[in-house]
């Protein structure tokens, strides 16, 4: 399948691709050739039938008995995500979480190049982080349409999200990757994901509650 | 709906409401009294009819052409995810990523508390960290014992990720979440929840492509 013709519903698959990666690079160290969905199933957490759904996306088939073929998924996941491409992108606010972005090995694995980041604090504005140039925040819808980038990774507080934001799809700029807690609005044809941990806090704090009433 | 009586198809909806509930009081803060379903799926880039399916979970319900109540939705929500009750937990790597969960206001104010955080560098560990004590990673089983934590965050390298988690869950930790790429096993009454930011990034670059595809 082509990743043009990519269904939504497809996405909470392609959620799982980096985990499922991981493993089979995993397993590939450990020398082995082959796995099964079940071992995959036990590994993911989820259901074998639902690994198998997973792994149809790239079109690598599983010989009954055997299992699949560890090499051949690996490079039908690598290049189902498009890894050797690589995707430019401007940081916004560098605080302790665009720090960590800048360092993020996995995320730089599978082909995110931060070129340039910028921050509102003049001190950190002079300065390089990670090997990375980082500007005064007043020069990034210039810098954005010199430099061709097109996506953009938010960190600054909540409430200066929406402006700067503004200020990237006025440049150009195809998609947000917002780790702030706001709602962005933007056209439609702009893509803003939202990164909360908010959100991920939640299901989780909702999870352990419910187990513990099952305890009772 | 309690709690307890969640299913698991809901958590989509679960990992919705801190988005809502930052609406929603933001809307409040404007002074305004009742809100349509169609304005927060906009706001939320959602169909009308998944907002109204959200909303049935805090059992509020929505009048024809007035729209919902504003403070009754802050407070269903408010309720279901149980705010005002705090999760206490520990911190496992006080790194980039880990320093900018101690500090963070979202994570604060739906009741997380990080109590104690552990890392394995010993100059860390005689230090304090956002005025949270920090101890060396070799007391985690002991005080995890000592002190009746249930949730743990992993922010540590993925190849220590296991380990570390091994000593959590014979302490008695009953939720991980899992910062690292690590997949983590671990015995069925323990939750581990995976923030892998490369699943987001996975995602992200998929519909980035796909949107350039449809352009051309």
């Amino acid at each position: 399948m082509k990743r043009r013709e990519l269904k939504i519903d497809k996405l909470p698959t392609v959620r799982r691709l980096p985990a499922y990666l991981n493993l089979l690079r995993e397993l590939s160290i450990k020398g082995e050739q082959t796995v099964s969905s079940s071992y995959l199933a036990e590994r993911m957490g989820i259901e074998p039938i639902l690994v198998r759904k997973d792994l149809e996306l790239t079109r690598i088939n599983g010989t009954p008995r055997i299992g699949y073929s560890i090499p051949d998924l690996i490079r039908g996941i690598e290049g189902f995500l498009g890894l050797g491409e690589t995707l430019d992108a401007f940081l916004v606010g560098v605080g302790q979480l665009g720090s960590s972005l800048l360092s993020n090995q996995d995320l730089m694995n599978l082909g995110l190049r931060i070129v340039a980041a910028f921050d509102k604090d003049p001190q950190k504005a002079r300065a390089e982080a990670n090997g990375v140039p980082v500007f005064g925040v007043d020069r990034l819808g210039e810098l954005s349409r010199r430099i061709n980038v097109c996506l953009a990774i938010l960190c600054v507080q909540p409430e200066e999200a929406q402006e700067v934001t503004d200020i990237l799809v006025d440049a150009g700029v195809k998609g947000i990757w917002n780790f702030t807690s706001a709602n962005l609005v933007v056209p439609d044809e702009v893509i803003a994901q939202n990164e909360d941990l908010s959100s991920g806090f939640a299901v989780l704090s909702v999870k352990m509650a419910r187990n513990r009433m099952v305890e009772r």
